[in-house]
């Protein structure tokens, strides 16, 4: 079996037998986000992280399910943040039942990830190392959430808050699932955290290509073009747009985003003119292209025993649409 | 220094120095929180537990402290889910900030728990087996705060899931205190479970009495009697009453129940008539009795090396109204 054929196995029987008990009211909509699909990416690097140390990787596979756990608790408490109606195409939890079910599955869950970790089939010390640095991550990504909230009421972003944003919010998980699969394939520190920085780099620029996609990516993916635009999101393109347009264009684009009564497909034509006019599309792929290069940089120093080559081909397989 | 001046310098002293990081939005409500006070009851319960296996406790004090993070989470979450504008006399978070931030600053505050639990200055072998118990407790709180929502839209409760219920939301924490403090101090498989089970019915006692206590203690303790009458809210009085009154009765206190133009102070009065009718008091004063007995039939068991008498004298202590 493939790592992915060998998690899909793991995680369907761990969702038919594992997120249960009283009251029912409380564990059915743990069952039901965890069950509405996904691409299990996250899971799939500690998979892939702990690949590269042995060549066994089931013991890893309850620390994939905990990622997979802890991802689905930051989706559900987003979604309620976010007023999102939708996830993955299904209704979200809080939707679907209410705020309460929402915020007691978030908690449940979260602490379900906690006692997997807890769980794991290795030593007392290497569940010691890897619970702190869980709980480092968690953390980040609470302050990437509320930096995410914070930067729609503010007038102006900088990139270097927005690059930091999308690092705490989306790139430490990514950085968790590589180190801490390493770790339990006993990685020495220096390995470790050089994965853990190759996962904060290729997130950031998987999160930049997400942005671009938006604007960019034609309607290959199955998503509304401009979803970023119509929202008045605060992209990577949107700030760099406002950066460099003169005084005349910039007050347009800021009546543009303040317009509430354009037709919507006008508002989008017009911000993507802009973004043309100033070359937006070159500098996103430019800066995507340089964290991948730091990442693949990263790469080529680590030393390990197995293959590196699914985490070269991991931009590949990442440029499948982020969820 | 006392166990509680010991607690509370140490508690001030971490409130000024620890719960601080980027952005400030994250972590204002989180100190604003932990700050408002309370009585500390389940940190010294830790400490107190601590203290039976031995003479310096300070080495638990950081535990304590993971207590305290854990209950002001379940105070921040559970008054979004309660729609409480106050806690502690003061604004609650949703109320002085947003939704957004209450949920952020709850994840927030219990992500800060288990690092606290993680970094302890004991083995690894004692960490696991305190995050373990703080696993399955923190779990056993969510679970009770669903059943607590469930039994708001049920037409009636039985006297054990009202147990049940207030077991997981309130006890299985008071439990864990003494028991995680236990084993920090080297206590052995058997005191600790029997220290855990003694918080079990020592907290049902104290739940029993809060409910009784907002019907018949007076207005000594500051709060607003039969504030739980006026709300409608499922106590063990009036699961017992509804159970105990004969057709005629019944009809008349449902009626006063789902009237919503009655006059407070004499819906109040009529439900207090008809405690006294069914001898709802006497009731209420032989269930707390005998949850009182158990505790203390089980600390006569509890072989330690040093005094009991703190414990002995916790249901005095206690019987300071619950906040």
């Amino acid at each position: 079996m493939t790592q992915k054929e060998l998690l899909d196995a793991y995680l369907n029987h761990q969702l038919t037998h594992k997120l249960a008990g009283d009251p029912p009211e409380l564990y059915e909509p743990a069952n039901y986000i965890m069950n509405l699909g996904g691409k299990r990416i996250r899971p799939l690097l500690c998979l892939m992280g702990n690949g590269l140390f042995q060549n066994d990787v089931e013991k890893s596979l309850p620390l994939a399910h905990a990622i997979e756990l802890f991802h689905n608790f930051t989706l559900v408490h987003d979604d309620i943040i976010d007023q999102a109606p939708l996830r993955r195409g299904q209704t979200t939890v809080h939707e679907k039942w209410d705020l309460n079910r929402a915020i007691l599955t978030g908690d449940t869950i979260l602490v379900r990830a906690f006692a997997q970790i807890n769980s794991l089939s290795t030593t007392k010390e290497i569940i010691h190392q890897i619970t702190a640095l869980f709980c480092e991550m968690a953390e980040d990504v609470c302050r990437g959430q509320q930096m995410d909230v914070n930067f729609e009421n503010q007038d102006s972003v900088s990139q270097e808050d927005y690059i930091e944003m999308i690092r705490l919010k989306t790139s430490v998980l990514l950085g968790f699932s590589l180190q801490s699969g390493a770790i339990m394939g006993g990685a020495d520190q220096s390995s470790s955290e050089l994965l853990y920085k190759y996962g904060l780099y290729t997130g950031i620029a998987f999160q930049i290509m997400d942005d671009h996609l938006d604007a960019f990516g034609g309607n290959k993916f199955g998503k509304q073009i401009g979803g970023d635009i119509l929202t008045n999101k605060k992209t990577i393109l949107l700030i760099e747009l406002l950066k460099r347009a003169n005084e005349t264009d910039s007050i347009e684009i800021k009546q543009l985003i303040t317009q509430t009564q354009l037709d919507s497909s006008q508002k989008v034509k017009s911000i993507l003119a802009f973004y043309e006019k100033y070359e937006i599309q070159a500098y996103t792929n430019e800066r995507m292209a340089s964290y991948l290069e730091l990442g693949t940089k990263l790469l080529d120093e680590l030393d390990c025993p197995n293959s590196k080559q699914s985490l070269y081909d991991l931009n590949g397989m990442l440029s499948i649409r982020r969820e």
